[in-house]
């Protein structure tokens, strides 16, 4: 069995699924269709059916060795600019990120690998899971059992920054950890005319921004990675009124989990600290998104040299300052996370993900299929 | 015709009136209901009626000389919370600064004006003017003649920092001269995790709102009087995303016009130097509320001269860092903004102005017309 | 006797002993010779003398009230750049501040006392202090008992920014409270390249110094007066050494105790806080130097009512943020601290106190003598 | 000819040789005694000498193809802290470095090359470098003709950071790139009395530190790398006096070129507009000290290649912010950048480079040694 001769065989209805996908996009944790749809063709080509949620988890195959392979369904709350015959028909979603090829490329490596079922050395689970997009899907299917008794995991993501039909490889931190973070600086309000009788939180959440920006300036390695950003400050809305307090909101990420645990508490020693100097107090919180996704070198290596078999076309892939709730299953169990490059300028397919004219170059995604199909065989034959 | 005696007369008939005026609260450009009463009763009296909008202009006599007195009228948009028989009647407004006090006092001088006209060695002329509070009312009786042909202008305003019955007299400046700016800091919004492809607003409205703060703290002469105040800050709203603009909002105060244009001058340099620092550009703009109010030292001596005559308690008064357009009038014509104290600890007559629990000393009003009918009668002896 | 006829008659006596002093410049605690030569008149004319150190009491007289008279008469280390006669012949020394003219004045006034000694109808007290200029002088003084038994005291200070001969009295505060402060902002040096190896001393110091710029911009009371300057800011010499530590200099002024107080507060709260903030420690330190000098306001009357009285021109005089420590007697004794008008442009003398090219208009310093004597005759007399 | 077993057999030597430079060490452009000695024995081997001030290239061989070896001979103004029996012999200068080591390895280089002259396959060139401790001494070897008819370079750095006997190879970027620059902040000096007269430095240079931290918060890309330190901040000296001026300086560091042109651009942009929103001016320079260190993927793969041939231990080594002068050479010629690891805790060598207590495990030495001659004899093998 070829996995790329398989793949071909199938490269239209693998496009035909994602554009059915992708004109009926689902937000978070309301992937009701696209589950149903997935568990269906599950179903009826003999897989063990979990549902967890909106999410499906399939098993085939017998063995002693288990690999994961996973997809995620959701879609964004983006407007489509596209004008294609796929076009989104929900107003206000669109599939801007391409969980639909990666729904689409499982479903055709699933078809696949159950007409090959006997020829497999142990068990396939598919994962097809809800929610990537900010909802943290990954630890629902893990808190589901989607990782019990599984050996290796493997996930593909399309990848715009790859020329199309590269699949990119890449040992240890692929994609950041990455968190949000919220704090108010509350001071008295006051008269604008009496700041002496306020303590005006303007200044201290001022101050506050700018000694935020020296935790990356001086307390990150410069050799390592970390992002602080205060995307939000808000307080006040008259000409004449000191308020009472000021709100910041903001998101932070790096690759190294110590980096991670020194930018939480140097934010939380800076926000409270500026805001006790001034006689203030803050209330400060963190929302600790998703850990960095660092693939296992191993895996990275088992990848590369499956691809190489089959002449798959590979290459590195940079870091990326994005985050996946992949990395909770990376956590847990060996494995890598894949990019499928599908950039093409000769098709106008240029715009970044979450973009409302983002789309995938489809002519490629029979190869996500036939990595996924590859790498499962490959894992299982001794 | 002693003035404490005729005021002491209709002491009752001035609360009366400052009672009905509190029951019925106009906010600015709207006190149709207070500045009918006015009319009426100046008709009444013999007064030459001029109306200008809600405003209302009086004369009466004859001489070369003319001496102006003016009230202000409209009420503020707030909630009242005390529970008095005389509380407003109109939901979400109240007299809460004092002017159905100004009105009223007013009213009780024109009568006994008008009573000893043929006593008055010149003219005397009533000016009851609408939206003191944030509507630049006296501009607009300037330009329906209010100072033609005046020789000097005195108001009132109640006055909480002063113990109930002393008339406060201050030599220069006694109200501040006051603006507001509006700024916006334009940078280019992106994703939170990748701030090398924005121009992130937030670090440079920061930066400028601690730059703002040099204004006062060096270029403001320390034996001076200058406020800067940023009172809002708004930009961003979501954790991952950084905004393309964070607005400012503010106020500024001054007694001497040149430390005015200076914190006008700095505040442009500061904004707009801050943001093309960092490649972002700035939107400024200045509203001039309304300048200093600036009492000629002759008219505030004439008046204590006048206070001392009649045995009027009266006293220095501390200068305000709040903001009248009694100061256009000064802007015009010599004169003085006097203040007669409220304060009564023992009625429980203490909190400060615009507040749901302002309330004035009625017992003292008639003092204020004494003193009004005093200067009046004074000024045009000779 | 009329005070200003006696002191024209010595006037050129005084302007002789002013230039002697001009010429013979002694610092701080240095004033041997001037002490001497005062001594020496004042023994001869009958004062009884009580040497402090290199300060001089004389006291004359009999009654039961007592009147201070003070003259500071230390020099400061100026080179003089003006081109006159009775140029400093010391080299770096200079009476740049008029403690020259003072020490005269007064001399001359002990010389007219002296021989009106009878008609005193009380005790007059001469102080002759050192080390005004940064030495507290004042209270080795008062420590030597110089206020004992007083019951008022008045000083003069030739005065640039007035007329020459226009004596400035001002009621309450006259010149700023001041004292200096000293900071270590010490962080943990190291490499430039690894700046999360250290703990950056300087944008900790940065921080601290824009955070102090908020103290005068929002604590202190708009309508009161607050200067708080960092004159100094030191740490590293190399380009690639993060230093251990950044010390910080400088001043602050007020006029009002608590104001001084606050500063004081806020400045402890903000230097510590700061560097705690950012994981370092701050060191600080307060040198008070003196109190604000603030006049009696019946001391000031009656000055005024002297001045009056006896013709001699006054006016208001501005406040000033310099310091003076004969606002130590003021703490304890009831007085005032009065100007004489030495500014004249016609005679080029328009050059700032402590200024190289500073001099004064000798031809009205008898009638700062004059006025001294009329204070306390005219102090004495009931 | 084996490079490990030629290599064993001059291990003593090797280690003679590098104890005797480190006797005798000479700072930069001083390297006469050392340069010399490696002088005399490249001819006495047969070299080619050409001599550059105080470096020396020695050429040998015949073919098309010519391979550079380098090592640096200049010595650190350190006083030396070992106690050991080859210690420095010169007060204040140490080969804390281990430059002394590069010259020695490369000496047993030369030698055994020498030695199999006949077997080469091309030409080889030994450049022995002075002045790469902040001299650029890579520049002027260069400009004599160092690099001529050059196709790869390679060259050794002994490393701290990597367990002894460890050959470390990286590709891409190695060592940073760097520079220092040096900032005035020219306002205009004043009495800490009277800021509203002066332009205040200090503030100013506080906002600029502080907006500085944004180049590396905000403007560098995170998953690229830049440092920016102000490691000394100078203005004023005494608590009264606002000074006329603050200076910074700094060093910078960066990887890719852009970064380092985009930190630069960002620097001048902040130090000229941040004086400039202030009405203050600045002066700015900039001194590039080297470029960032990049090897060639391809010549650290051969170099990889030839490590596993001989078996010689290797593996990665992590980026370091230190610069090289080294990166010059690769500017021009593609080559690799090796470390040779030294670190050995039983021995007690682990006291960083530029340490007064640094040393070097010197039996390692002749694996340096064995893969320059390793490398020599297989870049010219086809």
């Amino acid at each position: 069995m070829n996995p790329i001769e398989e793949a071909l065989k199938i490269k239209d209805e693998i496009i035909a699924w994602r554009r059915d996908f992708h004109m009926h996009p689902e937000l978070k944790y309301e992937e009701e269709r696209t589950s149903r749809i997935v568990e269906e063709h599950l179903r009826e080509w003999g897989y063990k059916i979990k549902r967890v949620g909106t999410g499906i988890i399939g098993d085939i195959g017998e063995g002693e060795k288990t690999i994961a392979l996973r997809a995620d369904m959701d879609a964004l709350p983006v407007q489509e600019e596209n004008d294609v015959p796929y076009r989104s028909r929900i107003p206000g979603k669109m599939h801007a990120c391409g969980h639909d090829a990666h729904t689409a490329m499982l479903l055709g490596a699933a078809k696949i690998i159950a007409e090959h079922a006997d020829e497999l050395g142990g068990k396939v689970r598919l994962i097809f899971q809800p929610a990537e997009e900010g909802g943290n899907g990954a630890l629902k299917m893990i808190e589901g059992g989607a990782l019990d008794g599984v050996d290796a995991i493997f996930g593909f993501h399309v990848w715009m920054d790859l020329p199309s039909g590269i699949i990119g490889i890449r040992d240890g931190p692929f994609l950041a950890g990455a968190g949000f973070f919220e704090a108010k600086v509350i001071g008295k309000g006051g008269h604008g005319a009496s700041p002496h009788e306020a303590i005006d939180p303007i200044p201290i959440a001022a101050e506050t921004v700018l000694a935020l920006q020296t935790i990356v300036s001086r307390n990150v390695n410069p050799i390592e990675t970390g992002v602080v950003s205060v995307t939000a400050i808000n307080g006040g809305t008259t000409f004449n009124v000191i308020p009472e307090e000021v709100t910041l909101k903001g998101t932070f990420r790096y690759y190294k989990p110590e980096v991670g645990e020194m930018i939480k508490k140097r934010m939380a020693e800076i926000i409270e600290g500026v805001a006790k100097t001034h006689g203030a107090r803050a209330e400060f919180s963190i929302n600790d998104l998703v850990p960095p996704t660092i693939n296992d070198k191993a895996m990275a290596d088992f990848a590369r040299k499956v691809a190489e078999k089959y002449r798959l076309r590979h290459g590195d892939v940079a870091m990326s300052m994005g985050a996946e709730d992949f990395a909770y299953y990376l956590q847990r169990v060996p494995g890598a996370f894949l990019a499928l490059g599908i950039r093409n300028e000769g098709k106008g397919i240029v715009h970044p993900h979450h973009h409302p004219k983002f789309d995938v170059d489809e002519d490629v995604l029979h190869l996500g299929t036939a990595m996924e199909v590859a790498l499962a065989f490959e894992f299982l034959k001794d």
